[in-house]
């Protein structure tokens, strides 16, 4: 067996191929849960702390409580213990952890309380995108089908994994996602672009997950006296933006040099863009937590 | 073990406690699937070809292909066979028919086109509410947070589930839901209502799931000679309902007196509403197919 096949699941370490749920557990049939993916360079997890209280944010916005002993804090020990399992303290890895309202007769209103949350947590190598970082990347615009409360990081992801779809068959590294003609942001990244000059972000509201890479950046760029607007962009915007990337976990700062197969300002990465992917990689190699 | 504990999973009919699937399940991590409920009444399944075609209908919305020999109705003689496996051919069941993108490496985009679906068959007891259908039931409004297909039946569930704990907790039997200042329908019916005079029920579109009880009164109110005007109602035209009820597999015509707490019409079931109510009863009683 591969060493990089140990998951955990509900109080278990076992290999992946045996790692089952139950038909009745409600993320199979409701997509009733939250998670969330980390990133581990040479073992160490980045930016823990914003992960452990944005699922803790997600679990009350659907009202999943942990039983007692149960923490993110503690989801985030075992998936260090995986790490250590599968062989994943060396390079780049991530952590998925994934909690769902757990097991019980099928019907829609909340199980009885004694139902236990049901816990999945995993890892797995990662390469980060090193080529596309530098080439930048052809992105496509959709619409954005998702329901109103894109701000909890659910499972119920059928429009992103369509989304995300859509952009693989036209060649494209990501969805942009535009909302009442707004850009909200990508299938399972932040938006970032620049119109005359100014860099600009989707607000945090309801119709955005608050990346944690978003997050992170908007401290950065203010270190290195860059403004951040959090305000929107429009479609009707699109071709005066001169520079546009793409955040997130496991995409760090992505130009994106063309829209829909159109040019993105210059057609490759801008100068704002290229300064924030080196102060995001250097957080990334002194980071952690 | 009880009789009523065969399902169905991918090939094999097993007992429900140890019916289990992948962690890696694209139902358990994304929602990645589409889902039936139909009625058994005397081990006769009602409307099959509508909830069979429909089923098409979603598969083909979402994309999941199913394998050569795999179809509806073949699910559909695997429920018969559950039926009488559980010893459900007497009296009143349920048969709920999954089939999800199948258990892959976790990736948004499709997996490789040789993951097959899963597929997840299983029946139940149901009990009519006989006497709500009598004294007709409370509901409450709420927010319809739903994305932007809700004309597929898809096991992303998460709004549905909100909506429908949120009426359990005010002591309400469904939640009618509001987009846009709309009524769109309830978190798992149909909605119907009466605006002078004139019975209504929303149009057909991406923002309401069309339902098979839906589709059936409408050919039934049209034998009695009951108009039904497929045109929206908006939540300020609510205080001129002077009959509402909704409609489902499993909840037939329901009657519904109180809308967050206030009566519609006179506060009892409506003359129009018993009408349907008697014509859909007579239809289940000599019909299905």
């Amino acid at each position: 067996m591969h060493p990089q096949d140990i998951v955990y699941v509900n109080g278990t370490f076992l290999p992946r191929v045996e790692a089952r749920v139950s038909v009745e557990d409600r993320g199979f049939v409701f997509g009733d849960g939250v998670y969330e993916v980390l990133r581990a360079i040479s073992g160490r997890l980045f930016a823990a702390q914003f992960h452990n209280d944005r699922l803790r944010r997600s679990l009350t916005g659907i009202r999943i409580p942990l039983p007692e002993g149960e923490t993110p804090e503690r989801f985030v020990e075992i998936g260090k213990q995986l790490l250590k399992d599968n062989d994943l303290l060396q390079g780049e890895a991530t952590l998925y952890i994934q909690v769902t309202r757990g097991a019980a007769t099928r019907i829609h209103n909340f199980p009885p309380a004694d139902v236990p949350p049901s816990i999945y947590i995993s890892v797995a190598r990662f390469n980060p995108y090193r080529e596309l970082a530098v080439s930048g990347a052809p992105v496509i615009s959709h619409p954005d089908l998702r329901w109103g409360r894109c701000d909890l990081k659910t499972i119920n992801l059928l429009p992103n994994v369509l989304a995300s779809q859509a952009a693989k068959e036209r060649g494209a590294f990501e969805a942009m996602l535009i909302r009442d003609g707004v850009i909200t942001e990508g299938a399972k990244t932040n938006f970032f672009g620049v119109v005359h000059g100014a860099l600009r972000t989707h607000p945090c509201d309801n119709h955005i997950l608050p990346g944690i890479t978003r997050s992170v950046l908007r401290d950065l760029a203010r270190e290195v006296n860059i403004e951040l607007e959090e305000t929107p962009t429009s479609a009707a915007e699109i071709p005066e933006l001169t520079e546009l990337f793409l955040t997130g976990t496991t995409t760090d700062v992505m130009p994106v040099v063309t829209l829909d197969d159109k040019p993105v300002g210059k057609g490759k990465p801008g100068e704002l863009t290229k300064k924030l992917q080196r102060v995001l990689a250097e957080s990334l190699a002194s980071g952690g937590d």
